[in-house]
């Protein structure tokens, strides 16, 4: 088995002609995609439409390919889109397929992909989510046949917040939520979903955990977690990557720890995680080829009290841009000057994932 | 005769505290202070009124310690604001202060300034005045000391744009303007001063200029040029570093070209430039020490085709966020990603500002 | 043959619940529909993505009921969706149906539907444009049954802009374009456009009109013409609304000329004019029955100079906010104190329809 | 003695030429300047410096006429600045002076000024704000001569809010805080110094009072009150408006509610409440004189649920423009098509001032 990653720029979030393109030159067979990460050119914010047009356009296009409906490509196949494409960031999509391939000498990239049981609102933001992401997270990691945790280098997770809608489904059973503010559940169900990948890859124990914790208890955390919260589906769904034995291809992952949006060196190092062999990884700082590095996923965090190294910074105290719009923009290009590549997966929100003011970054180089 | 660095972090563009603990520490004599260029928290557009909030506020303080008016101190000391700090951008002050010295072993940072005669509205944008900027630099050149014009690594120009009373003026009169578009009329206004700078260094041949060449013959240009436009003046106002035989201090001042605003390598450069000794520059790319950096001035612009390295970008197409702001927000955090200091002086335009996707920076380092 | 008005209030670009509402009920036959005209909570500018959404979720949930493609659900009715809900303007669709109808005693609302050849970029805000267009619009009012152009109160019109494509196209042939500059393009685009719906309704004479007069002479203008430009689309759709004798129904159209974005008046004009029965209308500011109308359509218009009534507005200095959107905020709010409803068609840009700084407003009511 | 009331547009927040021409015309002594209300051209939120920049270029002018120092100035003259003139909006001041005269034959406007102590930061947002501003509202009533509390329309209210500084103080002394989020106090700040209006007009009864109820209790309300709470001062100070036994001049205050952005009707109701004499108040609606409104000042709300008369906006869901700028666009717009005049101040953020979603309007007219 082995994974492709397939990086397909976008014209605009309808544009699926980069996919048609990959589709008709045979490099991607349309019942091998597994899932599809990308990001769109919106404002990233509660009325960003480009997330939906993209994932309406993609679901068409295959549909016309698979031969089913657009509602069942969107359940066959996972979509998480991030919207803000602020600075250099260049709207696109990764594809990502899975076929069958000979194992290579060593540990290759490989993807596991789980998801939760619809969760009832009075869950959301909980320890019953943790444990249930926990799960999940488990499953994906046998499904990719990764022994170690230790090889996991990223888990993107998925999953819904309060809606108005919930809130008033709640309320009309008087059951108990953890906010009543939609946007102040985003908080809650990005830091649940983050403190389960912890708990499932041992990065903390369940005897430290407690719905207290969620939200506030911020020396927990995972640092290969990447989460977000939308109104748009009501389980969670796990994208699980790592480096596993008897994995095809040519590809490895790797991950590293942002001290900061101006963090070049953290970049450096997630390359390099990832071009390292087991036993031997390079040092972080070592020199790395932008060419060989297929894609990488970073979250973007401001500075907890808008300092940066000493220095203030307006992003919290901005009205008119939203603090993670400027913190994905000083981010993506710190990136891109060290990669080259202004397409990337750069989005925002770190509840439990690394200490406040840290991030986490992930790289998929080709060995 | 040295030129004193001094940067002084804002935490509102009515903070002067910074600026009077200097002058009670003793490290900035008032009556020494001969211009200030600094970032404040505006959104860098018509309605920011952020820049003219600075300048009332340390012509107040000033005044207070001079002994005369604000407006006094206002035609005494050249201030020169960006508004936009995107990103990492910090708001800042750098205070320049001239006081005696005696000359170093070798070249040392100083500072020329000089302004034209008032310009008529008809004059903007013209070869009018590329001449008069000619001539001001020049004299700037000499009031600084500096023989050699590959000496001079930063012309900071402010002048005139067409404001709706300007244009009113030339209509009554019955003179020919170069646009009436006030916002139109900024290329014009920048350009020309650019190319201003350009003709006075030997950067471009007189015979190659022309009213036509203002603001389209882009193959044209100033490497060292960092010009604005403003509806508040009616002069060009010049103000010139190099380095000088003869200077005192140990500051000097060096410049690179930014390939685009990922170019960390441009900043490395900058900086390299700065440091090496006359003879025996280091080669691009060399390990700099971020703390030796007293001060960075750069120019941010967006891709002329909006595409980075091949990347598209949606800096032109984003109707909520002005392309300026994100440049800004990009080259920003890449030169803090370098020096680990976001307050940097970062601004946008370059018309005749290198070659169009290109910008310049200048770094002034200790040594 | 009877028209049928639908208003479809919508919870985001892509909700077609309440469509499906009106198509289960019966009150709405899907193969009766000819045209949908809707606001969509984007931000109108051109990295607005909710027009392209709500099209394409309109005509994915028609194809499933008229059992064709998308593509051909939109070739088969008229799609106008303007971005830009804001103040309290509310994100809606009006339905317009055609349908078997004895006539009625008096004239009632009629639609024409037509559309111009393939424009060349090069065609694109010139006299080819304008003829193209009344000729269509000539068709249209045929198609709608009008025989007198005084019973046409409404028209709107989407035509091509000059897209970077189209400018290259242009370029490789050698054709000579108004403009190479996209957004600059619009003006001339709508201009030209509102000047052929002038001159088939005779409001403007054929020899006062000429390429130079597109986007200039703001003295020639139709007072009914409502008019956008897009990327989209290569030739022009005109959708004509009037009162016919023969039609049947209880609807009746009218219009008005909005003074400015705070005309009250204006809009009770357009309501009274659209009750009024031929040659007895009601006079301006005769009281209105708000619950009897069934759609309004109209354009806003920032102040020309930027004074409204002699005070001076910051839309036009305005870098955060465009000033199509301050002005669509203010009329909207206007429009809904007469009429207590949110849920109208306010677009911005009207070159040459009406005086500068005035504005079409037409009404649809039941009678 | 009299109360005066003259409009000053400005050009900008710096732009004193207007208040200028007022002193050199006679129509204002500015010894007799007691307060100045206006409208600045900001965007309304935490990085809005117009209000700052208004305040200072006010303070240095007043400062050159009266022979004293701009801080002298701000002590003497209340300043109260409302960032964001969205929409039609007009940048403005009302400059208010008082002075010797005779007594009209019946009330006429009369203004009271007082100020609380300095607030600790665990009172604010407290019953001790509560009974402190009550406190300062009878002084205020006393000082403007005002017998009767219905004669009271319109009380301006500023007041501290929780800068992060405060929190800091707070936690250094182990004080407890309504709450430690700076942003988040704002509600509790200006529902505190609403609730201190409403206990001192007698509009709400203090035994239904008490820390639990501020921000929560939202039945409990004043109909007069207009406050707002900032970052820069300590304790609250009240603007207080009402028509008074032996006032003389030829101005009369009154006020009214409205049930949203868009009543009309509300806005008539307080130009009648206004101009009618005492016992015989003109009917709601009754035709107004726009001529004869001297100033307005209002808030504006979002819909509490964002939906307005049954229709849904996005003014809470945009991530573009805050809430506030929709409402204020609205209002501003809908309170200009019935005085023709956008020079009128419209705020936002009504917590306890009239019922959720309505807000109070309060108009100065001449008789």
């Amino acid at each position: 088995m082995r994974v492709g990653v397939h990086k397909v720029l976008m014209n605009s979030p309808a544009d699926v002609a980069g996919l048609e393109r990959l589709i008709e030159a045979g490099e991607v067979a349309p019942a091998e995609i597994v899932a599809v990460i990308g990001k769109t050119e919106g404002n990233g914010g509660a009325n960003d439409f480009t997330r939906a047009l993209a994932t309406l356009s993609f679901a068409l296009a295959l549909a016309r390919h698979l031969g089913i409906t657009p509602d069942a490509v969107a359940k066959r196949i996972a979509f998480v889109w991030s919207g803000g494409t602020e600075g250099v960031l260049s709207p696109h999509a990764t594809v990502f397929t899975r076929s069958a391939a000979p194992a290579a000498a060593s540990k290759r990239l490989a993807i596991g992909i789980a998801a939760t049981r619809d969760l009832a609102p009075e869950e959301v933001g909980t320890m019953v989510e943790v444990r249930l992401v926990a799960e999940a997270v488990r499953r994906a990691q046998a499904e990719a046949g990764i022994a170690d945790a230790a090889d996991v280098h990223y888990v993107q997770v998925k999953g819904p917040l309060l809606t108005p809608a919930a809130v008033a489904d709640a309320d009309s059973r008087g059951a108990r939520l953890v906010t009543r503010d939609p946007n102040g559940s985003k908080p809650y169900a990005r830091g649940a979903t983050a403190l389960g990948v912890a708990l499932a890859l041992g990065e903390v124990a369940e005897a430290a955990l407690g719905d207290e914790a969620i939200a506030r208890r911020m020396d927990l955390y995972s640092s290969v977690a990447n989460t977000s919260a939308g109104g748009e589906l009501s389980k969670c769904e796990v994208l699980l990557f790592g480096n596993a034995e008897g994995a095809g291809g040519d590809l490895r992952i790797g991950h590293a720890v942002l001290r900061d949006v101006v963090d070049a060196e953290g970049v450096r190092a997630a390359a390099a995680s990832a071009a390292g062999e087991p036993g031997e990884l390079r040092e972080p700082g070592a020199a790395i080829d932008p060419a060989g590095i297929a894609a990488i996923f970073a979250k973007a965090e401001a500075p907890p009290d808008g300092r940066l190294r000493g220095r203030r910074t307006t992003m919290l105290s901005d009205a008119d841009i939203h603090y993670e719009r400027h913190a994905r923009a000083a981010l993506g290009a710190v990136i891109a000057s060290v990669t080259g590549d202004g397409a990337i997966f750069v989005s925002g929100g770190t509840e439990h994932q690394c200490k406040p003011g840290e991030a986490p970054i992930a790289a998929i180089v080709r060995v």
